[in-house]
Formats: structure tokens, C-alpha cells, sequence
């Protein structure tokens, strides 16, 4: 076949309304799509599934915050400074270009990601621009921010950014979020939405866009205690794990139990193995191929420097290779840290000893006996101020100062003695950890269609399939009368109504052979499809067929709705109707 | 009570993870709000409501658009000349605030929003700001552009905004639609999600956000044919109408049915009313107080020139007044002719006549006996391009000219005839007329909260409680063990456990007293409370309380999850359990 499967899934797409290129009657935009009617329900379906696991098993309230946010976040994020991409412009045709995707593509260096700004320069002076083949010579690289800037308001043109990750609004309500978990570690708090990269030109469709969605989960944990309260769930949970030794090694992926990645030291700690299994759960539920899906680990030198452990959930694609589509990583405190750095707020957790720990210190004691007559009202609060000093300040013989409401007061050695007194300790404030498991969905929903993309010969020709999950295929069933009149009609929309009741996702068609009705479904990857014909009128029994089998059963009307239900549910597969 | 009922609710909000300020950490930003759990899960299922009534009942497929837009977009729309706010700049205290509403607040003039920049100018001059208390005096009034502008890739600097409005999505892949639709008249589509207006100064928290979701229906329509195909659903719907005719007599609202809405003229069309009653039943079903809403039409000059009937949803709070939440309007064919205009691509659907129509037109005929030995090959194309020529063109002597081929090709006389020839037509290309159903979801929101706050004096003191449906509170069943031990935490959590599996969002609680408990569930508007207490290790059973009544029934434990699905449906109330 001439056109790559890439081609092949992106024409289904655009054909059929999963996916199409935005505003096209303005000529489109390099970076942005839109979602079709069926491809906006899949991605919904994915979204949805996401929830159920972080959402509902995992218990991880989801927020939402805005996608504007004020520049202070970002500063303290790091992403005003850092979130850049090094460009160079081609000095002939003047096309702007990402200088790593030049110098990879030239062939020069594998990891020109990994290039500074003088390294690239080097490796492009003997280049030739991709777009109209001169030769780059001395050109200047530079760096591009990768945020949408925008401004808020009138006049004071306060700067802001589309937001690089959903994760920041999650950082920046750490306080809150506490209170409302009630003050315990460990939480977690997720958000499923827009995020925006300006990329400087990106040509590969649904794998770099600049406006793309987001399933971000933030777990707040305590820094000593990275063991999983749940680890069991997943402990004996068996996947293929391409770690940095493997990596170094050229050799394949070691399918091992979470138990054993952690025990080996594979993976950091039971947090990040946990999240690991959790996201091949849900990639295989959603529809990714297992034999097309790997975790790889981030090698030292590509882990970020805060980073405890860091690791990619890639889904291969025929056209690009091995596509990263869920990020896990053990950030240790980098974020918290840096928000409260930047805001002078808090973000601690004041942890409660078991047991009070008493400890011998030393302290200033105030002197209440002298304290009292001299200075009556004030008494206490100079008594607080006191108890309050440091004692290496209060050492000397000639007291020291304090402040009593704005204005200095001199503290003499007869109101108060420096001495050890035993103190008990109640906890300890401590700044948490944070595991964040990262998905990218919309590559999630490009792997999934161009996993599920089949061509099958069959008797009168060849059909294109879409072999999704029934759970994840936009719609479920559909229903034919097999001729639209005598009442079948009537009886195929009743069907319809009545699905459409139990919740599940039903399409009336009518119109041409019930062949070709069968194919324009399984294009779409519709799971199920309802005949209703002469019999029906007779029997009350319909008849239902399999996409991927292309078997079909009979089965009393009363009885579809249900069965239906459990097959989208996946309590029941098709063969066991029979 | 000092505060009033907006400060009451966004306290309790704020403090129970319903809506925190943004980025709070680093002084949080006007127009800008978080959804924190509580709000977020509530938010969610006022869309999904939304969603099965425009998606699953209407058929309305959901599609999904970028929010940044390019430029070219909101220039065929009109919102980067018009979607505007006149702005003054105090000269005194250099605030920039909205000249209306400096003047409606002024008390000069009720309906400023309709006065232009020399009116507002005028109306400024004597008044004092409302930020310093200086007198305005002479001073400019600027129209300051509601779109946040950003800009695209690098180098060229091409700008974008960030949509003000989700329809314009909708609009631009009208014919990618139409094809999904099979061609065919009417259809619809629909999106959720954010929309973006630059306020000048936004001071009425959820009210005026500069980020917000809009849900919003685009319904295509035949021009000629707006009797609504399923107008006996809601005919018989009644409701009041604030119709234009009442507002200029300063009379209240009239109930009537739907179809006396339609046969006296007091709303334009079945496709208007139905999407009037639709609305009306979502509001209410969502908790709307149906006493603290009402549909009021536009008045002729506050109406849109091209819309032809346009109606707000109001809903009341007792700090904003009647404050707009859902527009229905039939926009006509502006949307569709703008882009038509701007883009150059058709925007028009092909209409089948039920019987081709004949009727004697003058043509111009290509004469084959006499082109045919002369262009051999090229007789067809030739013939092609004379039968479409404009008869006009081809009366004269010296006949006219085609181009083929790009080459200029001189038609002689001898070559063609013009005459009257019989034609059957097939059909008429007709541009639709657009039904927009268009709702703010965040003001919904916050009417929902308003309306369902309540303060309710009890045996011990006050409770707070929201009185939100079932279907809408972010949890819908609390379960409590008595006390946390004794086996009765492991039960409590078991039934958590099957509660979610049947799709229930529950919580566990073993934190204080019970009634301390049911005061904090109350609070957050959980309408369901289950208790797990001794006799629950006897015979198996658990107490179902219910917020509203505070009334408890004793219930089976197999039969919880099916009464509490059924009472979070609706489709069994509490006291029928008793």
C-alpha cells in the first residue's frame, strides 16, 4: 500500500468525523484539530475511563483551574525561564526551524536535545535547511518560549500565560487542597484539560500540537514513607519494563511483577511502580495494543535534575516510532519547594508524632514574678516575646531588645534566665513528595485508532475496521430495520430509544443495503449491530452482530438492552451468547 | 445576618472545596476562578445533564475546537471590530473602569450599555469615580477589544485570540458537519467548553469571569421550515414568559404552554419555544428554583440586528438581580453568510425538491454537428464551457469568448444557438438558519448554589445545608460506621466500595460524632447518609437518612446500592421507603 498507516488512520478520520484540521475553510492551523462529533465521544470515553480509575478507584478529587494563569506562576515554575525550544531562521528561504529536529535529521547526533546553544550552532554551519536545501553556514540559534503569552486587563498589560501543564493550578492550591484531605498525607488531586506548547513548527499531526489535553494526577506523599498503602493491588502485576541498564545495554525490555521492580531496584519505590501498572491497566482497557506498548525508563543524563525516578509509557506508531504517552515521575519536593520559595507561603504538612517526643532544650524563660508588677497589662505579652527569643541572642549581661507594639523595649537580665527545660515535641512540619503520573490523551486517542485500524478480506471484498473497545468505540450499537417500512422503522427507533435509555450509545440507520450498513459501522468501529426484520414482528427477537467476528445471534428484544450493557461493560463477551 | 447571601455561599464554597480563588498563593487574579473538588464533580454533572438532553435525546453531536482561534475567524464574525466595552481611565487615581456601568452605577442612566462613546462622555463629565471619589470631568472613553489576544509560532507573529464564544467552532466546520449529516437538513451540533472575555475590571466573582464554560447548541435549519419535528414533546410545556410586550407595559411574566406560546406570536417560531421549554426543564432539573427563574425576551433595540427572536433564561440571586444564564436566539443565516463572505467556501446545503421542477429557461446550446469535426478531443470540454456560458453574453453577432486550457478560445456564431430549452431542476442550494440554545455553566452553577443554600434551625442549633438534587451534589451518599472499630469501619468502607461500583460517588466518615458528621455532609448538600452501627453485624441491615427530612429508614444491605441508584435517578423520592 502507497499511503502509511499513518495516512490511512488520519483519512478514516477525517472522513468519518473522529478528527479535522481546524477552521479548515481558513486555511487550517499546523498544531491544532478539532474533534469531530465521533472522535470528540471517543475522546470523552478515554477521559472517562481515566476518571474511574484516578477519580473513583484511586479516590483523587478532580479540580479545575484555568488555563490563563499569572505570570508569578510560571516564574516560580520555572517555565518562564526554562520551557524554550532552540530555533534557528534559514538565512535563504528565512523558515523558522526547531535547531535539534535540523541537526537530528541531518543525521549528525542522535540526542541533539541534549545540544546547547553553541553545540548546535556547530553542528548546523555544515547543514542544509530541510525546507529549501541551502546550506545553513553561520547562523545565529536562539531561544523560542514555548508559552502562549497573553495580557489580562486594561492598561497595566499584566502579563499571562496559557497554561505548558495542568499541574501547576494543582501546586498552586496545595493549601487548600490540604484542608479540604483534612490536614493527612498521602492525597492526591487531579485535572483532566487544555494545556498549550507554542511549538516553532510542528509537522506531525496528532503527535505535537499546540493546544492538547492533558489527565494529570498530583499524590501528595509523606518524603520517608514511599511505600504504597494499596502496593498489593498491583504487586503481582506483570509488564515488560525497558529500564536505563537495559537501555545502556542494547538490550530488550525484562517483563517482571511490580513486587519484583521495586525489589530490585528497577523501579525507585512502590509509588512509582504502582502508577506504572496503573497506566498499562488503563492503556490496554482503552484500547493500546500490549505488544505495541512499553515503559522506558529515563536515563540519567534525560531525567530532570529533581527527578527521582522517571518513567515513559510509549505506544509504537507505524510512522513515528516509539511515542511517549504517559510521563511517571517521583519529582521529590522540586515544585512545593519552588512555590514556596517564590510566594512565601507554606507548603508543609504538620505531621503528628505517634507519641510526643520530649527533648532537653534551651530556652529564655521569662521571669512572671518580676514581669507582672512592673508592667501589668503588658505583662503577658512581653512574658510571650521573651519565651520567644533566641537564646544565643539573650546570652550577654546586658539583656536584649523586643518589640512591644512597634516600639523597642529593653529586656534587663533580672526578667528572665536562660536555661535547659525539657520540652515535648508534638510532630514535625515537613514538605511532601509528589508522584505525578502525566497522560497526553490525544496521542492516547491517535494510538488507539491507529492500533485498532484493520483491512480484512472478506467474501465480497475488503472492509476497513476499527477493532476499538466496546467501551471506547464513540458508538455502540447500531440498528437496522432491515427494510424501512411494514413497521420496522418504527420498531428499529423504539430499539434505539430503549438503548439509548440504559445508557448506551445507539444509531438508527436505514439508508442502502444492510451490507453496506455493516461496513459504514465497522469503519467506525461500532461493536454491535441490531437487526430488526420480519421475524421481529412475528418473535420479538432481533438479531445482534459482532463486529470482529462478523457472527451473529438471535436474542429476545427484551433481553438487548441488558445484554448490550454487559458487553459494553465487558461483564460478557460475544462469544459467550451464543 | 450581616453578610449577604453571596458572601454566605462563596464562604461556604471556599471553605468546603467548591470555588477557591486562582493561584491564591500569589494574590489570585479578578475574573479568574478553581473549581476544587467539591465544584469541579458538580460541574461535571450539570454537563453530563446538559449532554442527555442536547446529545443522547436531541442527537446533537458534542464536537471539540481549539480554544485559540486564528485571527481570520473573528474577523468574518465581527469580534474583532465589535465585541468591544467603552473603558475611561480616571485621570485622578488612573483606575480603568467600564464607562457604562460607571454611568449605571452613576444612577444617570438604567440602560447605558446602549450609549455610544460622545453619550458616555457626556454622562461622565459631572459624575464622581467610583474607585478615588475624584470628579471625572473631561475625559476619553476607549473601546477596549474583550478578546485576549495571543500570538502564533514564531517570526511572522501571526495573531490569534482566544474564542469568545465556543459556536464559532461549530460554524467554521459547517460543511465537514453537513457531511457527517448526510446532507440533510436540520442537524445539529454542540460544545462544552472554555470561552474567554478580557473584562475590563471584573468585580461580581462568578458572575463576570474572564474564563468561563459556555455549553452551546448550533441547530441548522431550513429557513422555511421552522416547525420543530418534535414540537409535541414540550406543546403542552407551561412557564412564564416575560415577552417585550410586558416589559414595555412594566407587567410580570405570563405563564402559558408552549404552543400558545408560538400561535399568539409571543415567541417567533417552534424551534425557538422548544429550546425555551428544554431549557426551562434543565434549569429546574439541575436545582434552579423554578419560583427564582424566568424567560424574558429581548426588547427589539437590545436584540441583535439580525437575530429574529432572542429570549435569556434569568435567574435570580439576591446580590445581582436577574442575572442572564441561558440565551436561545434564532440568529438566521448571519453566522453562515458572514463566514460564506469571509472564507469564499460554500456554506449552503443542497435541497432535493420531492419532484424535479421543469421550467423553460434561455440557454446557450452548443451545436455538436458542428464542433465535433473541428475540435475532435476537445468538442466535449468546449460544448461544456458554452453551455454555461450566460445567455447575455452570447446575444450578440460576433459570438464571445471561453477560455480552455487556459488559452482564450474564440466562439463563433455558427458554433451555438441561444434559445428557450425545457430544464428539469433538481433542487435549490439553501443557506440554513441557525437556532442557538447557549448557556453560561458557571452562572448555572452558582444559581444552583444560591437557590440551594439554606440556614434550618434544629433541636441543637442551626444547620447549613444546600438542598441540591441528587443527581448534581459532588457526593451522594455519606457512609458512616457508628464508631471506628469493633469491624464496623471495615463493614462502612465495604459499602463505600460496592456504592462506587454501582456508580455512586460515596465517602467514607469516621471522623467526630455522628451528628457532627451529618452536619458536614449536610453543609456540602449530600442528600444520602448511611449509618453502619451494631446492628448491622446482627441482621445485615444499615439506616438510610435523608438530608432534606433528616427522616432515616432501616434498609437491607442488598437493596443499598439499588435504592440509592434509584434515589439519586429520582426515580424513587425517600418517603415512598418508609
Amino acid at each position: 500500500m502507497a499511503a502509511d498507516a499513518y495516512e490511512r488512520v488520519m483519512d478514516l478520520a477525517r472522513r468519518r468525523g473522529f478528527i479535522w484540521p481546524t477552521s479548515e475553510c481558513y486555511g487550517s492551523v499546523a498544531g491544532l484539530i478539532d474533534y469531530g462529533p465521533l472522535g470528540a465521544m471517543m475522546k470523552r470515553r478515554i477521559e472517562e475511563c481515566w476518571r474511574s480509575l484516578y477519580v473513583v478507584q484511586e479516590g483523587f478529587y478532580e479540580i479545575e483551574c484555568p488555563t490563563i494563569g499569572q505570570e508569578a506562576i510560571y516564574v516560580a515554575s520555572g517555565h518562564v525561564k526554562g520551557f524554550t525550544d532552540w530555533m534557528v531562521q534559514c538565512p535563504h528561504c528565512t523558515e523558522y526551524l526547531r535547531a535539534d529536529h535540523v541537526v537530528e535529521g541531518g543525521g549528525r547526533c542522535p540526542n541533539a536535545a541534549t545540544l546547547d546553544e553553541e553545540g548546535l550552532k556547530r553542528e548546523l554551519e555544515d547543514l542544509d535547511c530541510p525546507s529549501c536545501g541551502e546550506r545553513f553556514g553561520d547562523v545565529e540559534v536562539f531561544a523560542f518560549s514555548l508559552m502562549f503569552r497573553t495580557t489580562i486587563g486594561p492598561g497595566s498589560q499584566r502579563t499571562a500565560y496559557l497554561r505548558p501543564e495542568t499541574a501547576q493550578g494543582i501546586f498552586t492550591d496545595f493549601s487548600r487542597l490540604l484542608r479540604f484531605y483534612r490536614d493527612k498525607l498521602p492525597f492526591g488531586a487531579t485535572q483532566i484539560g487544555k494545556s498549550f506548547r507554542n511549538e516553532i513548527s510542528p509537522r506531525q499531526g496528532m503527535i505535537r500540537l499546540r493546544e492538547f489535553t492533558q489527565a494529570e494526577a498530583e499524590i501528595f506523599v509523606h518524603p520517608a514513607k514511599k511505600a504504597h498503602p494499596n502496593f498489593g493491588r498491583y504487586a503481582a502485576y506483570r509488564m515488560p519494563l525497558l529500564a536505563d541498564a537495559q537501555q545502556q545495554a542494547g538490550a530488550p525490555a525484562v517483563e517482571m511483577s511490580m513486587a519484583e521492580a521495586v525489589a530490585s531496584g528497577t523501579v525507585a519505590n512502590e509509588y512509582v511502580a504502582y502508577y506504572l501498572a496503573l497506566t498499562h491497566e488503563f492503556l490496554v482497557r482503552v484500547g493500546v495494543a500490549p505488544g505495541r506498548l512499553r515503559f522506558r525508563q529515563h536515563l540519567s543524563d534525560e531525567r530532570a535534575h529533581y527527578a527521582c525516578d522517571c518513567w515513559d509509557a510509549e505506544c509504537h506508531s507505524e510512522r513515528f516510532g516509539w511515542v511517549e504517552t504517559v510521563g511517571i515521575a517521583d519529582r521529590t519536593d522540586y515544585d512545593l519547594r519552588a512555590h514556596a520559595a517564590h510566594s512565601g507561603e507554606s507548603f508543609t504538612v504538620f505531621i503528628q508524632y505517634p507519641e510526643p517526643v520530649r527533648r532537653r532544650e534551651t530556652r529564655v524563660v521569662p521571669r512572671m514574678g518580676a514581669l507582672g508588677p512592673r508592667f501589668r497589662g503588658d505583662a503577658k505579652a512581653i512574658a510571650d516575646a521573651i519565651a520567644a527569643t533566641d537564646p544565643r541572642l539573650a546570652g550577654g549581661p546586658g539583656g536584649f531588645e523586643i518589640d512591644l507594639n512597634g516600639a523597642p523595649l529593653a529586656v534587663t537580665p533580672d526578667l528572665y534566665e536562660v536555661r535547659e527545660v525539657e520540652v515535648e515535641i508534638q510532630g514535625e512540619e515537613v514538605m511532601p513528595h509528589v508522584i505525578e503520573p502525566s497522560y497526553g490523551i490525544d496521542r492516547i486517542l491517535y494510538s488507539v485508532l491507529e492500533h485498532a485500524y484493520d483491512e480484512e478480506g472478506i467474501e465480497d471484498g475488503t472492509r476497513t475496521l476499527l477493532r476499538l473497545p466496546p467501551g471506547i468505540a464513540p458508538v455502540q450499537v447500531a440498528v437496522f430495520p432491515l427494510m424501512a417500512r411494514d413497521g420496522l422503522d418504527a420498531v428499529a427507533r423504539a430499539v434505539v430509544d430503549d438503548l439509548k435509555s440504559s445508557g448506551i450509545m445507539a444509531e438508527y440507520d436505514d439508508s442502502g443495503a444492510i451490507g453496506r450498513r455493516y461496513r459504514r459501522q465497522d469503519e467506525i468501529g461500532t461493536p454491535f449491530a441490531v437487526t430488526v426484520d420480519y421475524e421481529t414482528l412475528e418473535d420479538w427477537t432481533v438479531t445482534l452482530r459482532d463486529r470482529d467476528s462478523m457472527e451473529q445471534v438471535r436474542i429476545a428484544r427484551a433481553q438487548l438492552a441488558g445484554t448490550c450493557s454487559a458487553l459494553c461493560a465487558g461483564t460478557v463477551r460475544f462469544p459467550d451468547l451464543a
